[in-house]
């Protein structure tokens, strides 16, 4: 059985690129393994949808029996034992993996959440001021720099190529669209080694058609 | 050979009780593995420190030849295979503690730290003004609602006790630390019911008796 990857039915531009999806296409592509898309209501959130995701977020997969969101988990359990994911090296690919997700991501994301209140305060909430923003980075940068450092001397994070580098990348790429990665050179490479590997441009060259095709729905529902 | 857990050498008064060396500790005791403890220096970081842990944090273990880091990896490391994290079950119990730290925790953490903010800014930073805080906790609020849906009409978060609820649990723990889950009743009953496991309170007893052990440590050194 194909396993179903699903998305949101549509999203303004901001977050197109990065809504995470794109995470699983990436894995899924680098291991070869065929999907088709299906979508959930962007909002309100469907029954069904929440049914599945208690949150209301995506990605979520159906593989056979399998329902399963959480981008992480859902990376763990595509390439489980693909190149992406040997058993040999699992205890270290899943230590970048949180890594990404529990440290950079999670100071990351702290100063992000803020930049968005600047931008779209009717949907992020109030800006804080320009100093807590500040100090917000600061404190991201210090996780920026440990990876910056340790990516100085080598081209994927946990040997070759894995799942924490489509968490990490992914991260990464957000904080590089806000101007955050101006100075960390190793990590401006990094992302540039991994998007240019072709499983990535698929991916994204798929995620951003999906945005297009919704627009063009859209479309078709308003003539 | 014995696992070695390490931690800090010392904290002050206020994260006693949340260090997140006693998430590996309540898991290791729950899965009956004996360990023993170790400690790195809280500041300055030590260089050992930053070459087994590039971020400067702990928890960290030591099995065997394997070194390793981030807390959900650990967990999925000690607890593989047992009761806590069956192989039948990997998917769904992975789902939940991304979830944990990657969902709820990266909302809650948020909040937090704006409220570290107002408590030691000289620490953590300019604290930002009250309806910035009070977004925050209205979006971490989306997240524990789901959750406390969820866990009115069972136990544990992912069939029986696992891993999934170790880090969720610890997570939830500091939020009821600052207040935030005076209106969730199943979550306060969830977290009365985890952590009065025994394995809990071993885990806590000797998290804690290590800070004092510490303090005792101090004082000799300074008498």
């Amino acid at each position: 059985m194909t396993l179903t990857l699903y998305t949101l039915d549509w999203v303004p531009d901001f977050p197109r690129g990065f809504v995470r999806d794109l995470r699983v296409r990436w894995a899924l592509e680098e291991v070869g393994q065929p999907y088709e898309t299906a979508t959930v209501p962007s909002r309100p959130k469907s029954d069904t949808h929440l049914g599945m995701q208690p949150f209301g977020q995506v990605p979520i997969i159906r593989d056979g029996d399998l329902t399963l969101f959480e981008s992480g988990a859902i990376l763990q359990h595509v390439a489980r034992g693909t190149a992406l994911f040997p058993d040999d090296r699992r205890a270290e690919i899943s230590q970048w993996l949180f890594a990404a997700l529990n440290t950079v991501e999670m100071a990351t994301m702290h100063w992000q959440v803020m930049l968005l209140g600047q931008k779209f305060p009717d949907f992020f909430g109030p800006p804080p001021s320009g100093d807590v923003i500040d100090h917000a980075f600061a404190f991201a940068k210090t996780r920026l720099d440990a990876i910056e450092k340790r990516m100085a001397t080598r081209d994927w994070i946990a040997g070759d190529f894995s799942i924490a580098d489509i968490a990490m990348v992914d991260t990464l790429r957000n904080v590089a669209s806000e101007g955050g990665l101006a100075d960390h050179g190793a990590l401006s490479a990094y992302l540039d080694r991994a998007t240019a590997r072709p499983a990535f441009e698929r991916a994204m060259r798929d995620h951003m058609a999906h945005w297009q095709a919704a627009d063009a729905a859209r479309e078709t529902e308003t003539a």
